[in-house]
């Protein structure tokens, strides 16, 4: 019976997670539950804090229905590490972004610094309202995750993240359940829940960020794979580079495109005189990035729209294999270099289409990410909410809240 | 309360199958029933023809438990159509194979011929067996299949094929449910229940056939994509290649490997003599096939194991890039060139381990199917068992049998 109360608490909480507040006479017909099965236990939920009535809704026939809203007082914390960047945010319980705030950050500082930073950071957001005390904690990281262990697995671009114990040093750290996962799945479930794939339940987020990596959906959750290394896609070789990849093969899809690679061809093509403007722009700052290559591109600049094109390319051509693998109803493009503008989007289209079985293409959307920076957080408070939601408890006393952050 | 009792009838059924005859004292456990429940459960499923009681065995304390067992009454019709052959077998409620004929058929011959072949090869199967009446009957044919519908869609090696009604007309012609799937996933069906791949639940079977193609297991369950054509590999571009496909691109992995395109390379190397003993065979026998190659290869042929070990770096190249992508446990090569030889498989393990990254392939094995040509049927023969399972319903009066074949 006690297991039966908790999945029915659970299911209505994410119902008005997933809907919004409800009619009290709509939540029966929703769980399948009696009008008074119903009313019982939102009082029980209203005395834990979790929801409240308010307001009323004209009902069919009868009394009018009082509205079941989440309780104010839930909020989740989500945090998005990426390998140059630290996002945070607060969402409420409908997984609303609440605060956000995103700082450049380098990943292979280690774990301590970085988590303490990123800490700091929700300290900071948490401060600017007093009454939010998070529940739960998601968080991303950009390399190969043991999702049950809550620790990274041997990732390659985070020297002292291997095994490092994230979800026990965060536990330790502010006394809510903590759940991790890698930072591409993360952004995959925001886009789910919030964003441009929602309703959708096979589909495929691909971040092309300072590397590439991939998020895949099958009936509605994350293939984590056998080692928790599945969408690792950055690594697959393509066309007939030698290009040296950090990962010591050689023709990754990694090694020719993605922000490191990008940077690097900038400065080739600056050094070279191929683009007097990006020379102009090495001059000036000493330095040029993957965003800079986007904008000589949007000013005009040959070189850069022809780095750009031939990226595209490649994903387009490692995307064409796994439309035909995977035939999913989506793919979403996401990462800092899908800012790199509508060049990148229109190659990998192309190419992807031309390369893949009319039939796997037939109902094929190739989109960009919806939410942008914030896919991360809001898919991490998401991982934080279905953790929580797992084991929602009438017989309790509400959630625990984290302490000062 | 029907509902209720309905899945209890289905799990009962579903534990035998997969773990064979039980103490009934043993099916209370795994079901979370009382001792009386499931007493009263096989008493009315023992009525319905569903189960029989018999043997006693010691029980803890108390009195010696009666076995339960399938009723030997229950059997499944499996087919599995191949481009260049038709495969029937009569299993067991257990799915075990009672009886199995294979034939070669083209399958370009159209449905009406080909359907009517398997079902004058099923009437003759179970004219061996008097008291066989199939409940189910399960069929793969080998290109992309609205599962849903029950029929194929847009199947590129099918001429007369597209949306026929497959399911519709084989009940029509039986009077018992039809399943209709790719013939690849039944394979890996077939392998999940009774062969290598028993136990794993995130695994890939690749079928190396007149085509090529890949079942995809995610979480115990086929994955077919957003339009069903999940797993259609054989489309994916490879290296350099330009060979013209059948699909109307160059530069498919099936273009250059597979029955078709193996049969026409020692056509190729008979008549330019690269091959003598090839060019023997064609002498003798006016026409060389797939296997020749294999024959030719284990008699030492140089030119047939440079064939052979080709196409294995060629699938390895597809695979290794799957195998990144999907981080399988277990990749399954099936298939009527799976019996090239060892070559084929030494190659295919080599590229693969070789090109995917260490992590994703830590634990992979990539093994040959137990099966062989029997996995399809045994998964068609699953698919059955599963329908049935779904439908099972214990105040009816046992299931419908199939009438003379």
């Amino acid at each position: 019976l006690d297991s039966h109360r908790r999945s029915g608490t659970a299911k209505l909480l994410a119902l008005l997670r997933d809907n919004g507040p409800l009619p009290m006479a709509e939540l029966g017909d929703h769980l399948s539950m009696s009008r008074s099965q119903v009313g019982q236990r939102v009082v029980a939920m209203e005395g834990q804090g979790l929801v409240t009535r308010g307001g009323r809704a004209p009902s069919r026939g009868g009394r009018p229905s009082s509205i079941v809203a989440l309780s104010p007082d839930l909020h989740y914390l989500g945090v998005d590490i990426g390998a140059t960047s630290i996002a945070v945010a607060i969402t409420n319980g409908y997984l609303d972004v609440v605060e956000f705030a995103e700082e450049e950050a380098d990943v292979r500082n280690g774990p301590e610094l970085i988590l303490g930073r990123a800490m700091q950071l929700a300290g900071k957001l948490t401060a600017e309202h007093p009454g939010v005390r998070p529940i739960g904690i998601g968080i991303g990281v950009p390399g190969p995750v043991s999702f049950r262990d809550g620790h990274p697995v041997a990732p390659p671009l985070m020297p002292g993240w291997d095994a490092y114990p994230v979800r026990d040093v965060l536990f330790q750290r502010l006394g809510i359940p903590v759940t991790v996962d890698n930072d591409v799945n993360i952004m995959a479930l925001g886009e789910m829940q919030k964003g441009v794939a929602n309703g959708a339940s096979n589909f495929l987020f691909v971040k092309v960020g300072t590397g590439i990596g991939c998020g895949i959906v099958v009936r509605g959750a994350i293939h984590r794979g056998a080692n928790g290394c599945a969408g690792d896609i950055g690594h697959i070789r393509v066309g007939n580079s030698t290009t040296l990849c950090h990962c010591g093969r050689a023709g990754c899809l990694e090694a020719d495109f993605g922000g490191e690679a990008l940077a690097r061809e900038a400065m080739a093509a600056a050094r070279s005189g191929a683009s007097p403007l990006l020379a102009e722009w090495l001059r000036q700052n000493g330095t040029l990035s993957a965003a800079d290559v986007g904008r000589a591109s949007a000013a005009g600049d040959r070189t850069c729209n022809g780095l750009i094109r031939n990226g595209g390319q490649l994903v387009g051509q490692v995307l064409a294999g796994l439309v035909n693998f995977f035939n999913p109803s989506m793919v979403i493009v996401g990462g800092g270099l899908a800012n790199l503008g509508h060049l990148l989007l229109a190659e990998i289209r192309s190419v992807t289409i031309n390369r893949s079985t009319p039939l796997a293409t037939s109902e094929l959307s190739i989109v960009v990410s919806e939410l942008g920076n914030q896919a991360g957080v809001v898919g991490a408070a998401l991982m934080a909410s279905d953790r929580f939601l797992s084991q929602a408890d009438v017989a309790g006393d509400g959630p625990r809240t984290a302490g000062s952050i």
